[in-house]
């Protein structure tokens, strides 16, 4: 198909399109002229999964091209390429300097990974995460310990298990890896979407008295059928 | 104390504590000259505050500001105050058009919310995000139906009971909205974390045979010790 039969069948935009060619994230078509070149499924496919990565994901052009690059590498491991992942997905929040609060709460959060008995990296970003998340509280005035963490860690534990066991067995490596990164993503994105709900639920809930369908003044709402 | 004072106590250079005070993030400090104003405890934590929401929660200051702004109207209910911090927590993801599959995938979201009894803004923006995560997993060839949530809806379920729970009923209403902000924000992070961690840890087992401690080729690593 040309590029503009591709743009309509992946709903994206012909400049986009041209754009992810130029930066490597969309193989080049097959050259049939000078100036043409034909794609096939292989590219609408393609196309849909960096979209999700990066509307759902909310990975950048840089972390989607590592995530592709690691995901058409044959010779690394379905682990590895999990990690490129993780690594792409984030963090954002490690940004912050490492003062003394901060490495304090890391060695902490080493004690608690290996109470826990996970085997994890030394170098997985999602350790200064933790780290941060505690500093972070402890600097507001919250004495948390590290074991507040304990419940997150079992609800996670269960989730990784039940996902680790829905990837089916008999897949190639290509959909296989797909799957686990595309799975990472979205059912993130899912999850938190579910705790802010829950949240709301049990916040609804507590608060007795108040409505439960409050309007959010001075933020933007979108309507039940339309998008704020 | 004098704004080098703030900065030093807070951590938060002086160019960007005046930036926030332009912002309106910050209250001035009372002015004790026409060129000095003196900043209190107050100052300091609020700062931050701001630094943590940033940091940890990822909010742009537009949405830092509506989270503060939230927090010091005293007529809004706790409810509502959290409403607003799930407003500027995200999604950054319900971005995408509201085309066919979408629509679809936000009916079935709704059948599941029902289903589940939970009392949620018809407003609220999670909602898009599980559907916008549904028709993405559609996009890519997966039979996934909106039951896939299940699991992930249960564990948000007990994790934002127990969070509920753990709010202390004897404090003022500022230091409960706080508390109640921040939480959801940092344990977010806190939350991803370990899922990533999990997910890491269940891949390591199950692809046995391979280190569990890979180094991600390709992609920038930090150290142990230091941050990369």
């Amino acid at each position: 198909m040309r590029i503009s039969e591709l743009s309509q069948a992946s709903g994206v935009p012909v400049p986009t399109i041209k754009y992810y060619l130029r930066e490597g994230l969309l193989p080049p078509g097959e050259r049939r002229a000078p100036n043409q070149a034909t794609y096939g499924d292989f590219h609408v496919h393609r196309l849909r999964l960096i979209r999700v990565l990066i509307e759902v994901g909310g990975l950048d052009i840089a972390a989607v091209r590592s995530v592709l690059q690691a995901i058409e590498r044959e010779d690394l491991s379905l682990h590895t390429v999990l990690g490129v992942a993780h690594h792409a997905l984030g963090p954002s929040s490690a940004q912050g300097p490492v003062n003394a609060e901060v490495a304090r709460a890391y060695e902490e959060v080493q004690g608690f990974l290996a109470e826990l008995g996970w085997h994890v990296s030394p170098q997985a970003p999602a350790r200064w995460m933790l780290a941060d998340a505690l500093a972070a509280l402890r600097r507001l005035g919250w004495d948390t310990d590290v074991g507040a963490f304990f419940p997150y860690a079992d609800a996670a534990d269960k989730l990784a298990a039940l996902e680790l066991s829905r990837l089916p067995a008999d897949r190639g490596r290509g959909e296989l890896v797909e799957q686990a990164v595309v799975g990472t993503a979205v059912f993130e994105a899912a999850l938190i979407a579910l705790r802010r709900l829950a949240q709301e639920h049990h916040s609804a809930s507590r608060w007795a008295g108040e409505a439960a369908h409050v309007s959010l003044e001075g933020t933007s709402t979108s309507q039940a059928t339309q998008r704020g």
